[in-house]
């Protein structure tokens, strides 16, 4: 993999985010041979899993030998989800370099996502990190404000309690607090002013941008965030995903145009575009019955074009 | 029709554009009832056709007709795309409002599509404003760069050649120049860069920001022409539309998409988005085994959602 320095991260979730919104099991080796082609794509971080009930999630069931494959991988950040505690405590014993916890700005998508009213779930962030702090110190715990732009339960989401969640979560002792699009409601502007406060009140705490392209905004969201100082993207190969819990709210950036839009603009992703347009195969034979999207790997890249990444 | 002032101006070229692309012959009433529905929406400016000779494209053969019911419609900008002088001459004798005149950077382009050097397309709008001008003075002429992004066939073309071809049309007569990216291949850094050096080199003559979706960042264009001042967007209702002699460079911008973005955004673009919405049932009968595009009509607008145009 390519480990000269990057300008942007592009944290794939499509292992996670895309496998958990459709039906279908993939199989372990499935799994596997999707997460080598991505890592040799010059993917650098990988949310492989979540640490959820298996009756809940049976996609998700091969959670922790998925993720001591992917700790295999050299240079490969290992990350994964967990609702709570439990699950924290399954992903830390499987080894995850780090977590990633949702925290829904949504009074109502936080009932109906993980039964747990906002601050019951901060204090579940609270509880998570002091088990990492005591077992696994080198473990990294990311907080992510989900339904930050809008819900499609109660609708409006006020702003000065997105801000006020990415605080409480970091005080609590997250070690970064990004945002999520979770049903594809955001547009530029709002991502502008929603990322600079989130810095303001945060400071270098500020994390990941995780948009949807549910109203075909994701890109030009990314492109708004890259623009008032995010540089980590999450984005899923072939645009599989989604929130089951949050109706509607289908489709993540997807990951091949996304980097095709930092290359283009001379923006150094890592990836390597061939390799990771590859990287389909293996998700496409894993999962034989979902439609992949994705423009660039139609349309092919322009002629004459030149990656930012050599 | 809204009459309150707009801070960007939509400009509809599906009927043209659209059309133009595909093989089926849209009939004249199924036509009306297209451009009726989108003036009622509130669009302001339609490119109702081509005028082309008839075996060329037979889908433009009733252009005179269409441009004489558009000019019924109060208010309605009517426009056509000529190619040549012949064209204009049949269009002004119509009436139409304005013409844009196609001029591509691309020498091998400009070859392809009117088998004419691109310094002889110059000399075709300096006779077209010529004929402009002793005969229909209120006609406003428009000359876009097609191509100006890059091209299927020579790869890339070259910014200095875009610029100094917008300044050759302008000095020839014609009132805007605005850039297209024919071929999809433009990135957001790009565009910055192009219509900021636009802008520099003609003033208040730069025009219209014509983009395609054909790799996924139509959107991110649009916004990044936007931020650098960029007022005026050709877009196609349910993305239909491209061009036929830019092999794989298929896809508009599309129209209820871009239009959801602004007026998220707080950008006023006079156009109603349930009425727009309501613009592609009268587009799909007259086109009954197309596909239309889009990604809001699908998912619909956010919940909450409150429009900038009111």
């Amino acid at each position: 993999m390519n480990s000269s320095p990057t300008d942007v991260l592009i944290s794939e979730v499509g292992p996670r985010d895309g496998l958990q919104s459709i039906k279908t099991v993939m199989s372990t080796s499935d799994k596997q041979k999707w997460i080598d082609a991505l890592y040799k794509a010059g993917v650098s971080e990988i949310e492989v899993a979540s640490f959820v009930p298996p009756k809940l999630l049976p996609q998700m069931a091969d959670a922790a030998e998925v993720v001591r494959y992917a700790k295999t991988l050299t240079g490969l950040t290992v990350m994964a989800l967990v609702p709570n505690l439990k699950g924290a405590i399954a992903a830390i014993e499987a080894g995850v370099h780090k977590l990633t916890i949702p925290v829904s700005a949504s009074a109502a998508h936080s009932m109906a996502n993980v039964r747990k009213t906002r601050e019951e779930m901060v204090d579940e962030v609270r509880q998570i990190v002091q088990y990492r702090n005591d077992w696994a110190p080198l473990v990294k715990v990311e907080a992510g404000i989900s339904t930050a732009f809008g819900c499609t339960l109660q609708g409006l989401v006020s702003e000065d309690e997105v801000i006020w969640l990415a605080e409480a979560v970091t005080t609590a002792g997250a070690d970064e607090s990004g945002l999520s699009d979770t049903t594809g409601y955001a547009n530029p502007v709002q991502i502008k002013r929603l990322f600079k406060r989130l810095k303001e009140a945060i400071g270098n705490k500020a994390g990941a941008a995780h948009l949807h392209n549910t109203r075909g905004l994701g890109l030009a969201n990314c492109l708004a965030a890259y623009e008032v100082g995010v540089t980590s993207f999450d984005s899923s190969l072939g645009g599989l995903g989604g929130c089951p819990y949050a109706p509607g709210a289908s489709g993540n950036v997807v990951t091949e145009d996304l980097v095709f839009m930092f290359e283009a603009m001379g923006i150094k992703t890592g990836i390597n575009l061939d390799l990771l347009f590859q990287a389909r195969e293996p998700l496409q034979s894993g999962v034989p019955h979902e439609t992949l999207y994705g423009m660039v790997p139609e349309a092919g890249v322009p002629k004459g074009f030149e990656a930012a990444t050599k």
